[in-house]
């Protein structure tokens, strides 16, 4: 059965079955927040052959990554979520099953937030493309910015950065990874299907936000993207130390240490928080984040950007080496 | 110069060049709501050649009408718009110049009701799609919902319906218009391409709900869907007088009578406001909404949804015979 095989009237209450009954809200929902919060508007679009393919994305994958993405956002900004919408455009060929699969993927990740859909459009295209905009809500202390980062503020990540490339590698060209062990591919290609936005964390940085400012953003660009862009938002520089990047060593025994690296730092949507803050604050948050959080480098009063190698020369991160949208 | 001849930062400047400089939000805006009041999110996504084409939409009317669609959505609630974001994703090989004249229309809109940008996406595609959210704000009891139409209540409609479906067939049969006075021509021409969300009108409405209830929705998929859409959710029916739809005669002096009447009920696109409320007061109401405004017949207890014609016929209304996304 495709799309154009049943009425749109039909095809719309199908849809509507596909999603999380208790999260539909009907006829104009109508959102209610603490006075004293403030609310913040994240958007994305996903478009077939750009940003997810059938070979290496199921569509019930597309449907948790484009959620996954708009709820970084949210997190990146120190807010939480409260409400999404869907636009969904789509072809006339289409199968139904694969609405049905995408909405399987969009309800695991709303149901595990509990985050309603509040609104949407559906349409016809000849590209499937996925617009999901995501409400959040934040208490004014606890906004997350890029542009308060200073110097001698340490660069904090919450994990692991290249394992969303290194999935879609595996999923690409499965040939290059018949060396790696079956536990760790299956955790490269979950790391590319299913990310998991950094919401879990939010607790422990608005309790340090009582008393600290963190200025941040997240990886969804790429490691560098986000350090590049908070020290041009901030008008400071950054120092990152190589040998604090636990993945490249892991990555670089599967893969030549030079394109591990070109991975961890480029790759992008691993979707973890960057975070500039002083030293003995992140010491101490530290250990809350998890095993994977790290230290990685500091910002820096001179504006360059440069990863420090095990050579100890400094190289340029460099943003042309990144995911591109256009290019 | 094409979005593939310029880099992606360079892009991203030029399209923030394109906006109103007052209008943008920096580094993760955040919106401010009266505590009493509740909010509204809507999404519409608009796709080259469903939506708009070349031929009958400059792209500065392709802004104006993706940003007024989203305007009437939030008035449709009763709700005041406070924000918008704005997710496009198009092609490398389209002109920069494009895009320029798409956020010309898009501001025209922004500024008049001095709604800033408060995030967005930009991405490549193959087919040109632009997907706008707008969040809107409502104290709770000027919601105006289609559940809460009621039997014996009239039925007010904000302004004419078929003019938008007239410009789409002067602006795509232009031969069909060569008889038509230039004034009209153009009159129907700029209902087509720069529709009017109808806020204009939510004070006297706002005005009205002090003592009773509104119900309604606006008229953007047809007259006869907004109808049939309140009957449904609200549980009752409606009596449509054609005698009192002043704009199929003004039509039909230029196409026969039974195409004007199909463009009025399923052309869709104009914007108006379908409003259901009892009688004395949407006749105190009349003059407040404009010369245009009109009372066009009544909520029934009785399910059907039916157009009386001039010859007393009973003639039922009919989706499949208006604006179909899909067929």
């Amino acid at each position: 059965m495709r799309v154009k095989d049943i009425g749109e009237q039909k095809l719309l209450e199908q849809i509507k079955s596909f999603c999380s009954e208790n999260l539909i809200g009907d006829d104009g929902a109508v959102l209610s927040i603490d006075p004293l919060q403030k609310i913040v508007v994240t958007t994305d679009v996903l478009v077939d052959g750009v940003h997810f393919s059938d070979k290496t994305t199921p569509p019930s994958s597309v449907g948790w990554r484009s959620v996954a993405a708009n709820l970084s956002d949210l997190a990146a900004m120190g807010a939480a979520p409260v409400a999404i919408t869907i636009g969904l455009a789509i072809p006339k060929e289409l199968p139904i099953k694969w609405i049905k699969s995408l909405y399987s993927g969009i309800n695991i990740m709303l149901n595990k937030y509990n985050i309603p859909i509040v609104g949407g459009d559906l349409c016809h295209s000849p590209v499937k493309t996925i617009s999901i905009t995501a409400i959040g809500k934040v208490y004014p202390n606890h906004i997350i910015k890029r542009s308060t980062a200073k110097p001698n503020q340490v660069i904090l990540v919450t994990g692991h950065h290249g394992m969303s490339r290194a999935g879609l590698e595996i999923l690409s060209n499965p040939r290059l990874a018949r060396d790696l062990n079956k536990d760790i591919r299956l955790k490269f290609i979950n790391a590319h299907q299913n990310p998991q936005p950094r919401l879990d964390v939010l607790p422990y940085l608005w309790n340090t936000m009582k008393t600290h400012k963190i200025a941040g953003m997240d990886s969804s660009d790429g490691l560098a993207d986000a350090i590049i862009k908070i020290c041009q938002m901030s008008n400071v520089g950054a120092e990152i130390e190589q040998s604090k990047i636990p993945m490249i060593a892991k990555l670089s025994k599967w893969i030549p240490k030079e394109e591990a690296l070109r991975w961890v730092l480029y790759g992008g949507e691993d979707f973890e928080l960057v975070l500039c803050l002083p030293q003995e604050i992140a010491l101490k948050l530290l250990p809350q984040l998890g095993e994977n959080a790290h230290i990685i480098g500091k910002i820096t009063q001179k504006k360059s950007v440069t990863l420090l190698n095990d050579n100890s020369e400094d190289l340029p991160l460099d943003l042309s080496k990144g995911f591109q949208h256009f290019y």
